[in-house]
């Protein structure tokens, strides 16, 4: 087995803490070019996964049907920070196709960006589903419901004919029955699917590069990868790392983070997919090996490289106390 | 080396994240009785040291002096979460010793409780250095400063009598001389010292079962443990796993955690001292592991008992999706 992903924080002259992760790149026909730990271990993907998600809204003809466009597909693809752009769409969006919000079972959580908070604390109002990170990727879910003609009650369960679909795509986009994977429950209610990273990574392989697929999948694919470059920040918001890789290099690189250290990414001008996960779940070390592996594979935006390959570590008072990096031992 | 600290997430079938670490259960004589991981490595314990950061503030003679009680000695302690009653405190106690927050060097930072954001949003107001969860330690510094006569300007810089007094104490507690120490810069400022597992598990021992140390410092480790007990809700605040610890048993268990997966103990029945450290920094595990540790020294409150060993991971519903545990090749 490789060498570990490993992330370290620093503070003053020692190494505080440090993080541990599994990350492969892979073509679409499943050669590994790039392996860091056991990539034949299994994680849950978790929100990283929502682009391949997206995949069957977008193949249902919704999008058509109901005049949808890039932020709409962006926001399919989504853990957004809850801000009036992302709500008031999802509100849109939802009456568009005939639901409210009502109809969303993902639950509700208050928006993950803090001025969002404090907005509603000044409306003296409360956060709906709309809130919820996932509310984009539900009313995909919903849409896909209602143009198939099928019950959206139920819509998150294993079996209902909306998640069917996540896993046929699933299986088409990684070469290997998804049925057969043991899965969890995400946070948002819906199954999520113990994936092989390597395998994960496939499936972001193909659909970065997806000549191998039928012809539904590949139009599919592009046009996911489009709007999340189009419409960045519908994927996340306000100074998530995520929404500034998507907006920097459009056409070059498509990624997409998950809750317990996930992140996966597309490199359609490589044919490379990316997957990896800090054991630890630590996003903040997800984020710098995903910046480590774009500037190894020489596709990291230029633009505030410095600050995602070393994010800087202050105190209160901002001063600069230490630093997060990739270790020696792996690719720093 | 022994078996390190492991501690599991899992959702559904899977071990979804897993946390690794070292752990140390020490005798006031440097006897190690429990050892997991590397103990001899070198962690900086952030917050986790503050009782021991306490003890020249207790043996300053300013309790006396400015007729201070429980509450302000448990504050001094403390990583507060910015409660009203915390903010008030502090308040009110800088102005007894002829201060204000304008002293505090600490930095300001939103209060850690999202209900404390919630009601200065309300009151259009802005946090001040008292929201600082070090409030509570840095007046405790400027008193010292102030009994003993001393600028109170630069009390957070390593050469500040005030800096230096905690080095003696803690060369004292641990039996090593912590000039010696590397240090790096912590949160509200101050030196935070790189310190061996094994001697700051010791330090804490000599905080529980004092009889090795002079009369003054057995004096200030008992009436600081007092104070932890007798007003554990001014060490952290509403719903804090170290509030519900130090409230369930006065006398027999008194903890602190810090940043980045620190967590110390000290357990006066036993004549024992804890340090724990997560080498990912997370907070979650660290509190799993102290329970765990606290649970196999017999020493575990009753109440809640399940839920600190193994604290459930719920979903945005509310459902149960998995739970945090110690690994079978650790404790669990």
């Amino acid at each position: 087995m490789s060498k570990p992903v490993v992330i370290e924080v620093t503070r003053g002259p020692l190494v505080e803490s440090r993080h541990e992760g599994v990350a492969a790149v892979v073509k679409p026909d499943g050669t590994v070019v790039g392996s860091w730990g056991d990539i034949d271990a299994r994680i849950l993907p978790r929100s990283a996964n929502k682009p391949i998600q997206a995949m069957a809204f977008v193949e249902s003809g919704a999008v058509e049907k109901f005049g949808l466009g890039d932020e709409h597909i962006s926001l399919a693809c989504a853990s957004h920070l809850g801000e009036k752009r992302h709500v008031d769409t999802v509100r849109a969006w939802l009456k568009r196709v005939g639901l409210s919000e009502a109809d969303l079972e993902c639950g509700v959580h208050p928006p993950r960006l803090q001025s969002s908070i404090e907005a509603l604390v000044r409306d003296n109002a409360q956060p709906t589903p709309a809130f919820n990170n996932c509310s984009g990727k539900h009313t995909g879910f919903l849409t896909t419901a209602v143009t198939y003609g099928e019950p959206t009650k139920g819509y998150i369960k294993y079996d209902h004919p909306v998640q069917r679909r996540l896993r046929t795509v699933m299986s088409d986009l990684c070469g290997s029955n998804a049925d057969a994977f043991a899965y969890g429950t995400d946070g948002c209610g819906i199954p999520t699917l113990a994936t092989p990273v390597r395998l994960l990574a496939r499936a972001m392989a193909s659909m970065a590069e997806p000549s191998r697929l039928s012809n539904k999948h590949a139009a599919a694919a592009g046009r996911i990868r489009k709007a999340m470059n189009a419409e960045p920040f519908m994927m996340a918001g306000t100074g998530s790392f995520g929404t500034r890789i998507n907006e920097a290099l459009p056409g070059v690189v498509q990624v997409k983070g998950g809750a317990e250290g996930v992140f996966c990414g597309m490199l359609p001008t490589l044919g490379l997919g990316i997957a990896l996960k800090m054991w630890d779940g630590a996003g903040r070390a997800a984020e710098v090996a995903m910046a480590t592996l774009l500037g190894h594979l020489g596709v990291l935006p230029g633009e505030r490289r410095e600050e995602m390959l070393h994010p800087p570590v202050k105190n209160v008072v901002g001063l600069l106390v230490g630093e997060m990096r990739a270790s020696k031992s792996w690719l720093g």
